[in-house]
């Protein structure tokens, strides 16, 4: 059995996406491909055999497209995924869901009509072995009730037009959403504080920023979010309970004793540190399609992360704590 | 393209290729399974939709079968290798090769007098991304000329039965491998030292050992084997160069602060550990026999590790250094 | 030669210093003890051959005491200070040099009437190997200018009794000092966060708190301060550069591999984190005295580090941002 | 109560001894030096208020000196410490004992005819506290009954002059000496493998080298010397028990993360890893003296340690396995 599947923008991720689609993904087909800049996606299709559109929503119509995959911008999500869903065709939607808390709304609304989850958003850190094995340790209950959490985020560069709000919106969203996966508890509130700029970030950005958070059962949640570090791609977490702390981030790999100092590599970027977590959400997400379930986060944790995010958005201008509201949960994310 | 693949053997090995090809290799497929113990045989083959042998004779012969992996108990790989290599059918060989040099060496005629390679041996170790890290670090030089590698190979524990030539033939084969690949050099004598005995190892079984191997430029190897250590499996390798060394082995993984010490996972077995490099070695062997080519580990590699093993049972029972001769290596293998 | 000290409080940390100078730090005699509990007070002095005092300010009149270590409650560094100020004899004071603000300013005006130093102040973290390389190498520029200071404080547990407040003014107070001296600036801001309280904290007690402060050049510094971790006492740093970052903490000792984990020890208490520490200031403090100098830690740095605790406390209360406003530095300390 | 203390040979381990005698050793005096380069002897006993000698043996005749440190030419240990032992002087021998097993016999019998020890030999890793801590942990059975122990022992480089036996005799002694103390049981047998030759060592120096010791109770135990290793100090252990293993070695200090890598400090040299230790075999030394004790390395450890170093030696040139005859143990070492 293999499931057919349509990729609307073919960029960074969307070719990203295509590739481990084709070459890991058993009973995955690629079939269609879309871009509105038509000659990327071309290219990519005829690498794969699939067919190219314009139009993203002539690849949703397209009968031969059973499932859907996202990758275009952001501010497109909210069409394409409301598109899916009004054909009931199940999709992955890249992070954010959708960038502001109405357009997240839409979809939320839309799909809890809908007797069951066709929406899935692309948070692929929960399908990071050392993720879930942080989770499994914590839930566990290994060093107790949770009451800290110190992430750091870092990033060695980010391109040009990088904005201080896309630090929230494109970087610390996944943090937000580990967060509330990780301690099973909503975000109420967000406070920014911007420290020292670094002379290495291009000008005009905040660069770095620390992203204060308090959960709904009191856990202070602090995010480094430091984009022009320099030095690689340093995803590290310490979740302090109780009885101990358990941390996430520490590199193995091939370790070296030269010129007075033993060393170890850090990962380049996010392709290196979290292939094999992309690699495993495309899997679980094609193999559930195709046993009629979608089991990866939500549209309600797409909503709630862009709420959040919006939060820390507003405090970053403010200056000053933003607290968080959110809709009730449908009974669809019970 | 699909490569339609015949599985000779269906005990643990077997099973857990016949799975990991099933479940996660893109372009192979299972159709026909093996084993002396036909019920086991007929479960397997259920699972996949396969046919089922008793003979694996009948299974090379199949003409649905285009390739086939034979990971039934040691002593029977050269007849099934022959008869592949007999029937023009790409093999991958679980290790050994065969046990005796003898056997290798039948083998390695009759592929020789081939025009290409048919046969691979199953040695996963070099498609670990560590090992391949450790290999790459080595090759660009970072470390200068190698000197000196020390190993150190643990089980946890093993099964009823097994014997301490068994700790030469079944585990310290790896190293074998492992050195001669990540050197490049033949091993030319081996001498074999029995430390006190772990009073926690089956009656009888000589472990710990420690195997010292002397490469045709004169690197100095030792192997630490130990299959009762109790506290997991833990690979370890130290390579030391004229400036510096590489290490392999520091486990990353969730790390815990509790009860005055900070602690960190060792894997179980070798699936934990070895899990990814037997699905790249699946993954690599199926794409290059569906572009005619047989790149991993050849019979060459298959005799001269099974050469170096037995000399080293020979030191086992002598006690002394025993040289390892090798034949001249075929024009197929340069 | 050798110095001839007095020392006021023989409490615990009284007694603590009392042996490392007679034990362990050449050229310094204890001549003089003191506390308001007189039979400790001769317990201690029969141990090493020293007069017993009730009045520390008869002992600080002795004429055989040349320099006075004072290890007396908080309440009482005043008085004993300016008692030693008053009779022009080198004074070492334990954190803090005082409790209050007021206090501290009596303190500094009383000293920078004076042509040269007396007071140093028992900010023993600055004499630790590891903080004198991790300010050797961020002064080196090694990771360029500094951005972040995280802090970690975290005791195993503390005595009952213990409060809010004092988790700021007896322990916060090293990481405020570490502050100051590792980035040579001053803070301007404190803002003080309560965790979700662990349920194994004393009742009443906010336990764990981050404090954040800002210094005068914009470096953002978070210190998690947690005096009932249960696991150790883990003192721990990561100074985020414009280039990289620095860390202390990762502890060394005998490693273990057992039951499926490897490990290492964390300290159980500051003794065996800080007793080098400890020797060090004392051996630095009487060769300095002896030289006729007092280079460690200046009663500007307490008047300071107690600023910034109050300002602390004060937002421990309120929930907000306070700002630390500093008298002019008095030329003895430029 | 001071001890007076005479110390021969002002090169470099003997004015390193008087720097840590006169710094840092309270009780301790230094009242005589020696040297046959008198001039070097005078320096250094202006530096501290000492007589100095041409001759050592008019030093240890001097009224004035309680106790002797020898640090001369280890050509010299045997007249010295046979000159104090006739004084009835204690006296600290740095290592060897004496080079030869013939001198080592001559000062074991001139002890064992006296009531009580008066020698100290000088290896001063059993006053190291992680070698302390790896005894304790050992001790306390934590990895169950000894089965193995791989000793790293590394030198970035060498002085010219330096000859393949002085690895054994300068360097490997350590390993020897920690191998029975830390087993409590002596050593049978040696053999040692000479590996491939780094470019980078002198001419004529076999380097690196394996030296394979194997103890009473059977415990295999191999120690890699490579006194070019370029990279800096690197002394590690790994003892492997029943149920687990104990590593000595892994530095903590201020660890980086720059340019794609983590990274830490390994020791520049002996001065760095073991300065601490040094500092503690005086102190112990001079209080046990003053106490009437010698309790550190007796003159059997030294004769045995070197009786041992002499099989290794005559085995570096026969290539062949050396075993290790020792007198019987005379009672005074019970």
């Amino acid at each position: 059995m293999t499931l057919r599947i349509g990729v609307v923008g073919t960029g960074q991720m969307g070719r990203y996406h295509v590739e481990r689609l084709a070459g890991g993904v058993s009973d995955a087909e690629v079939v269609a491909v879309s871009d509105v800049y038509v000659e990327g996606a071309k290219q990519v299709a005829e690498q794969v055999g699939a067919r190219a559109y314009a139009d993203g929503h002539e690849l949703v119509a397209d009968d031969q497209v059973e499932a859907v995959l996202i990758a275009s911008p952001g501010f497109t999500h909210e069409e394409f995924t409301l598109a899916c869903l009004a054909a009931d065709k199940p999709v992955l939607c890249e992070k954010p869901l959708a960038p502001a808390i109405d357009a997240c709304l839409r979809v939320l609304e839309a799909e809890a009509a809908k007797p069951r989850r066709l929406v899935q958003v692309g948070f692929m850190r929960r399908y990071d072995d050392g993720f879930r094995a942080l989770k499994a340790a914590a839930d566990a209950g290994r060093v107790g009730r949770p009451l800290l959490l110190h992430c750091r985020h870092r990033n060695a560069d980010v391109p040009s037009g990088f904005t201080s709000d896309m630090m929230i919106t494109d970087s610390v969203v996944h943090d937000i959403d580990v967060t509330r996966w990780l301690l099973g508890q909503e975000v109420l509130a967000a406070t920014v504080y911007k420290a020292r700029r670094s002379s290495l970030a291009p000008e005009g950005l905040a660069d770095p920023q620390m992203v204060l958070l308090e959960t709904s059962e009191g856990v202070l949640v602090d995010v480094e979010s430091f984009v022009n570090c320099q030095f690689g791609y340093d995803i590290r977490y310490e979740l302090v309970g109780e009885t101990g702390t358990l941390s996430l981030g520490e590199t193995a790999g091939v370790q070296a004793r030269q010129e007075g100092r033993w060393s170890g590599p850090i990962p380049a970027d996010y392709r290196e540190r979290f292939g094999d977590a992309y690699q495993a959400e495309l899997c679980e997400w094609v193999n559930g399609v195709l046993r009629g379930e979608v089991t990866g986060p939500s549209a309600w944790d797409g909503y709630a992360t862009t709420a959040v995010a919006e939060a820390a958005v507003q405090s970053q201008t403010k200056g000053d704590r933003v607290a968080v509201e959110l809709v009730d949960r449908p009974a669809l994310y019970g």
